[in-house]
């Protein structure tokens, strides 16, 4: 059987519902559709997602809430008369978005986390509705049902490993249909909790693990996955196919489309996964596969490019000498629980690399005085506008001067990278540069490979 | 003032001693003279060093001495006596000898460390006499009267700040000179300790700063210090000219010519350091100065390599999320006393590079055994076969595609690196290759920047 997953455009309204109602009854093996909250209309509408955290702060501060209520109902109002669903046929929706404010909730957190949680839900107990009106063997299967069991921050969570052990219960019958929720689980005491945002690729990934599908399809807005970004590189390739390590390191370095954490249940479950467009479903769109399944088709798979990037300096002489020197500095970022990507290293320096999102200037003051004594360097210095540019493929390992190429692409462009780094995987690059140069080595990079 | 240190092959023999004290008083300036202990008389020989590491062990084992003592004082005899001194004359060198059973140690690290610095003590003894002898104004200072303080182990030492107070209250006289015996200094209890093996530089490096000299001239064997391995490259040039920091680096990656810890003394007092050829004392030889003195005639000084590294390679999914995964592998490192080298990471991967020399096969079952169980990685492998080759010279930073044409000279002999990194310092940059492939890496990238 088959997982299929709609994001949040492809469900915007009624007509786009029906193209994938469309595209999900078109295979008989495509028996369970994970959806998304209705997502944007048009390109400055607003997703439901948003009404609904709006909702939850509305409620919150003691305002009135009837307005933003109406306004979340039409959406799915919207979809339901699409299809023939009568007023009575969607009171349910009104019901369970005004009783939001009546349940009980530990903390503001949870409180915001299922209010959230309900665009999925609602949109998926209404897709499930729409799919009985037509005569369908389909239900609405909840995470509380279904036993998807999250721990961790009410905003942020993890799935839990109980939950496998829960989904591997569940039979379905040759013709049955189910239609899940994305993007949230249940706590332990049986609270709603939420992944993070995009979330709902991580339950379609879940659900393809603990159902054991052949194939988890990812249903988006575009072709599939690009080889570079559009916005940096006109009319970029689609990649046909590539492997897991390949999406995670294309990942790392900015490409959106999949969720990064929705790797790790289809890797556990070897599930490959296929990336495709709602509005062209015969485009074959992009294959993510075990290691073992593919078959490279070019040397570099991809250039991705992510600029928030910061980077400590430290030289000190004889600083490899001093045992428990990195153990003294990663200590403190410890205490102030400060992750660090990178630590490129010379003979008596060290730079750490850092993601300025985890950073804000205060501590970046408190951490570079807080090492500087401990380690009493004599150099520390601060670089704030870095770029971290990765260059993917699979096929590189088997190709010699794949280097050489990519810095003399950077050559041509007068850009001296700050830091090159290649893994023991060798199956992809990485190169630290100015910010103000990542989208030119992109470019470059790019043309080297695929023009 | 000048303070000039001659190695081991320079005061091998009668000869070789007149040599050097030639040069020592040709200039007026050269006040302060560092000795080794007689070195190495043909390429076969014995250095007096090993002879006295014999000595010690001979007595430890209770076995006779008095032979491995004749042997010693012999070498002494023969330059004593090249300088007409008479057996009387040279008597305190055998009565020294003899009596260093009888003195008190702690411990045999302490009676060995005590011994093999006699190799020097004696020496500067002689070579102070031999100067009075020639009516020179000339005295042989010990570490212990000059207060050359040192803790640490007892032969693996390390100098203690105090060391420059105490130089400090030298006062020599406009004719005076010294010979002071170099690798040892004496623990605050007045036992002596030695620095590790081939440390006279080291001293001579203190006494440069503690003197507050202009220059520390570094007398050796070869013409000065060369930009490339004379075992890999037929005939390489010499450095000219080089900053400490060049010469750290390439200290690191296996140059040996100059003592890797006597750079730091030099670096504190700011005195430059000239590696000379006893042999030929007319050649400039190799300069070592502060950055700012320094005037590049090259875009790279030199081309190292060393073999003996080890990497261990782990890779697991979303690494990178797990705070505090770095530092719970240090901790394991730390907690056996590992020092790691360098520490490149990928997305998903961290490769660990060890000096093997820290390392045993049980010490490595041991800590990938320990990483498994407390990291659990997808992939965990040991690479035992990892040469390191640093690519130094300070003009680098201020020249494009230096690293390019370092890849570009590898492909064509068809090296693709395991790792490459550029610290933010540029003025090095370290690929690491497999071991067999290290020879073939430094020729190329040698013929790429000197011929």
């Amino acid at each position: 059987m088959k997982v299929i997953k709609f994001g949040g455009s492809s469900l915007a309204t009624g007509k786009q519902v029906e193209r994938a109602i469309r595209i999900f009854l078109a295979d008989d093996n495509r028996q369970a559709m994970v959806v998304s909250a209705p997502g944007k209309r048009f390109s400055d509408g607003i997703k439901v997602t948003d009404l609904l955290i709006k909702y939850a702060k509305t409620y919150l501060n003691k305002q009135d809430t009837s307005e933003i209520v109406e306004q979340i109902f039409a959406r799915y109002q919207e979809i339901g008369q699409y299809f023939g669903l009568t007023k009575e046929d969607l009171n349910f929706v009104k019901e369970i978005l005004t009783s939001l404010p009546d349940q009980q909730y530990p903390n503001d957190d949870y409180l915001l986390a299922a209010f959230k949680a309900h665009g999925e839900r609602l949109n998926a107990y209404l897709i499930a509705k729409i799919l009985q009106h037509q005569g369908l063997n389909a239900k609405f299967l909840d995470p509380t049902e279904a036993g998807l069991i999250v721990t961790g921050e009410p905003n942020d969570a993890s799935v839990s490993p109980e939950t496998y052990l829960n989904l591997d219960q569940i039979r379905l019958q040759a013709d049955e249909k189910i239609v899940f929720p994305g993007f949230f689980g249940i706590t332990p005491s049986g609270h709603i909790a939420t992944f993070s945002r995009g979330g709902s690729d991580i339950t379609g990934a879940i659900l393809a693990r603990g159902l054991h599908a052949d194939l988890y399809e990812n249903f988006t807005d575009v072709d599939g996955i690009f080889s570079a970004n559009p916005a940096i590189i006109d009319d970029p390739e689609s990649i046909h196919q590539m492997t897991y390590r390949e999406m995670r390191e294309l990942s790392y370095a900015g490409f959106s489309v999949f969720h990064d954490e929705a790797l790790i249940p289809a890797i556990q479950g070897d599930v490959p996964i296929n990336v495709k467009n709602t509005n062209d479903p015969e485009n074959p769109g992009t294959m993510i596969l075990p290691e073992k399944d593919f078959h490279a088709e070019q040397t570099v798979t991809g250039v991705a490019s992510k600029k928030h990037f910061s980077a400590l300096y430290l030289h000190k002489y004889l600083l490899n000498k001093e045992a428990g020197f990195t153990l003294r500095i990663l200590q403190i970022l410890d205490k102030h629980g400060i992750p660090y990507e990178h630590m490129p290293s010379g003979i008596d320096d060290i730079t750490i690399i850092f993601d300025r999102k985890f950073l804000n200037d205060q501590l970046i003051d408190l951490i570079c005085s807080e090492i500087q004594a401990t380690i009493n360097p004599d150099q520390l210095e601060w670089i704030d506008d870095y770029a971290i540019i990765m260059i993917v493929g699979e096929e590189m390992k088997n190709q010699d001067g794949i280097n050489a190429r990519i810095l003399n692409a950077l050559l041509r462009e007068h850009i001296s990278p700050q830091m090159i780094n290649q893994g023991a995987s060798q199956i992809s690059i990485m190169i630290g540069t100015k910010k103000e140069e990542a989208d030119t080595a992109v470019k470059a990079i790019y043309n080297e490979f695929f023009k």
